[in-house]
């Protein structure tokens, strides 16, 4: 029994995930140090910083009312309150553009982590291949490997040097056409920032259809979208039948310590989610739910200012990379930037520990997010603006200092 | 895959489960029903009123706290806060009498369901046998069954008629004997309200020791002991070594709203459940881990004054269970009640529904927590007093109008 299990968690190390280094033993980092520590303050760009961009209006007081509401707000149906599914239901199908049946096609989840979770679960059995993007959240992967199934890597290129231009949609063919039934990817594209073009959502949705494939689209960060972009809603392209799309409050709206996700679309997915989550967590926390009636009915004009100072730190940032040589794509959308690092003296591994250690700095490494990306740093850059510029130009200080 | 898929989701049926009967499909009574239905204010047994009995005190005063900390409470190690999980292992260790390591022993969940969830997905792969209690948490066989295993049940008698006197410890030597390697119990026993005697408890420590087993101890309602009884804690008898202990503040305390469990015992499942919590949860809620800061701190008092009103209420519908001759056990701690109903003149899962569309009444049936008990109901009494032996009565005055 132990030999099944101990294989089945040690694809689930999490030792390099955002706001896990706090459990690292310390990287022997003995003799690989240069130089002198650097002063500044730190800044933990693994996550946002809710501190700096404060928690959605409201947020509090909606909550106050849930306590306030007593056993029926506690206790809810597993998929969560009718009422607030109808709510919430009416608001993204406005958003996504289609619309959405709160009573059949909507579950609440703890945290948009939970959906994903229950998405997977849902759709993955031992021995499935299942196709998705590298680079991506690293959950995804995860998750896939640890239901038993089979990964097939779908190449996104992202950088102005890539020869691929945006998502490898042949190889999304092919991994169909090899009997891949499920397709998993984010959009924003998590690490990199990239939006997938109308185009190739409606390409997706052709070979989707085409195969009979089931389609997890996590759209996170598709409100943080950024000025002289668009985006186009999979669902609005593919229809619900064989989509599950996954959004939540945590990221653009600071909501994180809530942790409430919504996943809607595919009746007979969000079924299976439902049994699956009353043996998980049962429920999403009764009086966090009653958050959900902020969402997406924030103050007039609170969204757009909230997206132009995470563009003003997008832009500051992406100069500060671009200025040293460092190959970077300018995010469309969300707050995660993915700059590539030269090989250095130290292996990526060290230089992350090292960034923390004598820079007060840090990052995810680029492994977490494809084999590809080993020499990327991730950093979510929803921080105070002149941390994160100073934090930033520390990290391309660093690179000059371990440059080989 | 789908097929696959559809096995595996076809043992998670949640239609009768606790607070989905809203979900169900009306069941098609006609000509089924006798009688006029019943006057009476609406009771839902199938869990706590914390409209009656309401959240312990500072609760709200504890998550208002979490949210003005900001960052640092809304992102916790996946873990749960250090801080709150060594306030909180230092008084589970005072409660169950054996040092606790806050750093390395301890998770806190979403929910003791999500407690729950990630200790059998840490202990269990496909084709392991596991001892499961009959009756218990229908959950327990659900969760194994969910990863591939195989349940070996081990019968509980608790009736005064049962010619077995508590757990059949034969039957759990020699379902160790048949290789099974772990066992899931709930102490006190949900739905029965027993508690495991001292010499219970130290029999399946030495069955477990000997047998090399692991043993997952629900204990989510041992705070709640009435007058006369004494619980013994495995834990203080079997060390921790191959244990996890599961508790938290849902039901006695009445946050339930808040959604919080905590596990704690061997460190080396405690790792594998972090793991697994990044990929399910990511964390429970960060401002609700603050409410923890209440549990085990209530004002002096309270704790007894709630069991002495719990008592009343279980000696209230304990006499008139009895009085109509339905046999029934005395729970010990918790607020479980499980009477046997006679056979009557509809299917037991019809007379759940009449009860519920014809007086008023919700349980849950006892089809759900083991095969041998078709015709009992589970009823949780912590309720309105006066309004739980209205429908208490009503209950008695169904059993006589369907009576064969």
């Amino acid at each position: 029994m132990l030999d099944a299990i101990d294989r089945k968690f040690a694809a689930l190390a999490t030792d390099n995930a955002p706001g896990q280094e706090v459990r690292q033993v310390a990287a022997d980092l003995t003799g690989k140090m240069i130089g002198e520590k650097f002063d500044g303050r730190l800044v933990d760009f693994s996550h946002g910083d809710v501190d700096a961009f404060l928690p959605a209006p409201n947020s509090f007081e909606a909550f106050e009312q849930g306590v306030r509401d007593g056993g029926k707000q506690a206790y809810t149906e597993y998929r969560g309150s009718r009422d607030i599914r109808e709510v919430v239901a009416e608001r993204l199908a406005a958003f996504t553009g289609a619309p959405i049946s709160g009573d059949q096609q909507v579950i609440l989840t703890p945290g948009t982590q939970g959906a994903l979770f229950l998405a997977v679960a849902s759709t993955v059995a031992a021995g499935d291949k299942v196709a998705i993007v590298q680079p991506d959240y690293f959950a995804n992967r995860k998750l896939v490997q640890f239901f038993g199934g089979e990964i097939v890597p779908v190449q996104l290129g992202y950088l102005d040097e890539d020869e691929l231009k945006g998502l490898d949609l042949a190889a999304l063919e092919a991994a169909f056409e090899a009997d891949a039934r499920l397709f998993i990817f984010s959009n924003p594209n998590n690490p990199t920032g990239a939006v997938y073009s109308a185009d190739e959502i409606e390409q997706i949705a052709a070979l989707a259809k085409r195969f009979g494939a089931t389609v997890i689209a996590d759209q996170l960060y598709s409100r943080l979208l950024y000025s002289g972009n668009t985006y186009t809603h999979l669902r609005a392209k593919a229809g619900d039948d064989n989509l599950i799309t996954i959004m939540g409050p945590s990221k653009t709206e600071s909501l994180s310590g809530y942790r409430l996700g919504v996943a809607f679309g595919s009746e007979k997915i969000i079924q299976r989610m439902e049994k699956l989550q009353a043996i998980v967590s049962l429920r999403a926390p009764g009086y966090n739910q009653a958050v959900l009636h902020t969402w997406f009915a924030e103050p007039a004009g609170w969204m757009e200012e909230r997206i132009r100072l995470h563009q003003a730190i997008r832009d500051d940032l992406v100069t500060i990379f671009r200025s040293a040589n460092l190959p970077v794509a300018i995010p469309k959308a969300g707050s995660y930037l993915f700059p590539k690092l030269p090989e250095l003296r130290v292996a990526p591994k060290e230089f992350v520990a090292l960034l923390r250690q004598q820079a007060n700095v840090i990052v995810t490494p680029g492994s977490e997010f494809s084999p590809r990306t080993l020499t990327s740093v991730r950093l979510n850059y929803s921080q105070d603006r002149a941390a994160a510029v100073a934090a930033a130009k520390r990290i391309v200080s660093m690179v000059e200092t371990y440059a080989r």
